[in-house]
């Protein structure tokens, strides 16, 4: 049937992930797997069009793949993104973006998942791993407490930063900044010119074990935690989570994609998106 | 007349620093003179006991000083503390941190200021300078814009990550890490062993003038600025605040200081620091 296929052939599209290098692909495809293996019984199928599943510029140095798979009304999933994104830039580089996101949604204050992988070239990886609060962690001590202390989470970050080769990575965006956990994984890893070896060894011994186990404790803690929520807290969770989807839609969307895919499917694309983060079915 | 002599005899032990370098000390006697001078028609006299202006422990290892200065009534600052501590550590090292805070009150929701300088040796200087917001940056972007973004304060940032010696430092403290601001100036500088002459010229060079700066900002924007704060928010950063300055009483003071100084002495430092935090008179 046309829309069982369409769907197959959106996500092949997405795992093949055909800019990355083959361990960060292998990273990739692995944490998609598990997350969605996890959380089948809670997700709907993509129904994005075809159009903005994959889509590329008319010169055709940009191109991106999108899958977004709600979660079904009973669970506290609200979504799950997972893309790529690649252009050929004019001053010469390449840009590389890979993103999965989790996030919840207002019958649930356990934090979000986001992972981030900038690739520019073989031996040069940004990596942005994190669990970001839905709640004050000032205000709330007991959330900072439950999520990210009594998780362990810091010791993750504490393996990722005695890689000789990762320095600390920060936004140049105050906001990201501030949305982010006391515990976000965020270096960068460059290795030699040509080392792709080294990034290779880095990738595989230190990377997906670390990735692997925060998705997990997202996986076990967050997405599959059983929490409860009050009427006044269910409105600063969902006023909170709106400023921050609206921030990042000008941010990473808006900012960006008229200049890669031109003007009218960067406004396609975007609305669908849209429509995802403000929750319209 | 002995009130006014005993009370100039605790400021002048503040402002000895007798276990800092040169350098480090002529920063801290600057920072300290701009803000009394700038703030002096807000501030009335420390009135603390003369034994927790100054005080030691039995057996001489370990001394402090402490100095705080309430606001008048109609001031929005709550108060301004100046202290250090010093202590020969049993494993042979020394404990030596020198802070300066400026706290508001809650008829402003302007930032408080930071400024922690750890020197365990005359060659090794960990630096914390910032501004912590009393609104959570998330839910409040105007907050955000306001004193982050516009006030540039990144750019003092990026002045001190450029030094060769200086690497981010983060404290231990999911709690500290979550109460700062996304331009938090947070780095260890190590010169090499013995090279006190380019520490010295890290420190009159560099830090000097960005502290400065950024103790400029927060007496021009935050300490003397004008902010209208309406009921729900003044009870809203009361219970944020008090938060914070529970969390650290806990953290900085009762997990150290009775090994410091003794349980007696402790207790008693303890109690009237918690009395200012508290709003006590």
């Amino acid at each position: 049937p046309p829309v069982a296929s369409s769907m197959e052939e959106g996500r092949r599209k997405l795992m093949e992930f055909p800019y990355l290098s083959a361990p960060v692909r292998d990273l990739m495809v692995e944490l998609i797997s598990t997350a969605e293996n996890r959380l089948e019984s809670h997700l709907l199928p993509c129904t994005l069009p075809l159009d903005v599943q994959y889509y590329e510029n008319p010169n055709g140095n940009s191109q991106a793949s999108l899958q977004i798979r709600r979660g079904i009304d009973s669970s506290p999933i609200d979504f799950i993104l997972g893309c790529w994104i690649h252009s050929k830039l004019p001053t010469g580089g390449d840009l590389n973006i890979t993103t999965l996101l989790g996030y919840m949604n207002s019958s649930t204050d356990a934090p979000n998942c986001l992972i981030e992988l900038i690739q520019p070239s073989p031996t040069s990886l940004v990596i942005i791993l994190d669990l970001p609060p839905r709640k004050d962690p000032v205000l709330y001590p007991d959330y900072l407490h439950t999520f990210y202390e009594s998780t362990q989470l810091d010791t993750y970050r504490q393996q990722i930063e005695k890689i000789p080769e990762a320095k600390p990575f920060l936004s140049a965006s105050l906001h990201v900044r501030s949305l982010l956990s006391p515990t976000k994984i965020m270096f960068s890893v460059e290795t030699e010119a040509g080392d792709s070896a080294r990034m290779e060894e880095i990738v595989r011994s230190h990377l997906i074990p670390v990735f692997k186990d925060v998705l997990g404790i997202w996986l076990n803690q967050c997405a599959c935690g059983e929490r409860e929520v009050g009427e006044t807290e269910k409105a600063y969770l969902t006023k909170r989570d709106s400023l921050i989807r609206i921030k990042s839609i000008e941010m990473d969307l808006e900012s960006s994609f008229p200049s890669l895919f031109g003007p009218e499917l960067a406004s396609r694309v975007i609305s669908e998106i849209r429509k995802v983060l403000s929750g319209d079915s």
